[in-house]
């Protein structure tokens, strides 16, 4: 393949929705999953996010970036809010309901909804899950970090409930996301499944 | 499938390994890439990451997150010496090379030597990239955050130089991964390659 190289300049250059959908490519497959959070006066919010990470196994601690303004921004209201929120792996089979909350709906619109997925809660837990997914996290609001260096805001958050199909877990702890039905993604609106190459051991000088 | 329910407790309970397998799988499929530094005094360095994220298009911003005490330490000491790194993408054909780039090897061992994969340089770039590779970024260092919550290092770069094939690239600015060979990774050593489910449109109400 011819490889065509592009400097700082040439980036600067691009038309923005280029640029924007270019440099989002150049990350790679991403985690994408559904943020679910409760306003208790305004009811439920479900938002598509794919810049959720992990960041570290005790305390379980993972990482959502949310952009300057976006209608991801009613999530991040819900979870500085009411301190909580929820991470739903997505199927294959309801990738269209999935990508859909992506939609800018009203603040009292509860994308659960709108695109007919299903919420349900737990006793001691604000935010509401997706029933359709097969792999949820509960997740307590740790800290804000502010990137000023483009507007950005960083959440990072711990994880206090895990649903997950015993099936898929390993005598090791590694959980196979694939027969758990888990896609991933790439850009800003390309949806993938997976096949697995392999696992690799432990690797020694 | 039966979904089994782990809660904060059972999470801060499991063996310290199993833990660490375990909540790592559940932050879903990952960019996994080889980070390419260079010591002037001691040579090239070449590590395995899957903690590489996109933070924003304008400036092109990429995150990092670097573990507490770990071999990634060395691609850590590289950056902040040198202020460059690069982001190379991974393809089937070097998985094994690239996993092996995770073992601990001393400060002045290049892994590019000893895995066979082959390094090559710009004029006016310091770090090296990975010649195997179809996706290669050239990455400033711009920021360090200390993530005081559990020891972990985030560095923020800007991307500068971006190599990839002209084939892979639409007219909207989507780069087709799949096409260049680039792969995807779960938990800490399972590798995967991917299939297009499919692109869907912009959402609207």
């Amino acid at each position: 393949m011819n490889l065509t190289t592009f400097t700082k300049e040439q980036i600067s250059n691009m038309d923005r929705r280029f640029r924007a959908t270019f440099i989002n490519s150049l990350g790679g497959f991403k985690s994408v999953v559904l943020v679910g959070t409760k306003d208790p006066e305004t009811g439920s919010n479900l938002a598509i996010m794919s810049s959720f990470f992990h960041i570290g196994a005790n305390p379980a601690l993972c990482g959502l970036i949310f952009r300057p303004e976006s209608e991801e921004r009613h999530t991040l209201k819900n979870i500085l809010k009411t301190g909580s929120y929820t991470i739903n792996h997505i199927r294959e089979e309801f990738i269209a309901q999935a990508h859909q909350t992506s939609a800018k709906y009203p603040y009292d619109v509860s994308e659960f909804e709108v695109t007919g997925l299903n919420e349900f809660f737990l006793d001691d837990f604000q935010a509401p899950f997706v029933l359709e997914s097969s792999i949820r996290l509960g997740v307590n609001f740790r800290e804000r970090h502010d990137l000023t260096i483009n507007g950005t805001v960083m959440i990072l958050g711990e994880i206090v409930y895990v649903h997950c199909p015993s099936e898929c877990i390993s005598g090791d702890g590694f959980v196979n996301l694939e027969k758990a039905g888990t896609i991933t993604c790439s850009g800003l609106d390309s949806y993938h499944n997976t096949k697995l190459i392999k696992r690799l051991p432990y690797a020694k000088p």
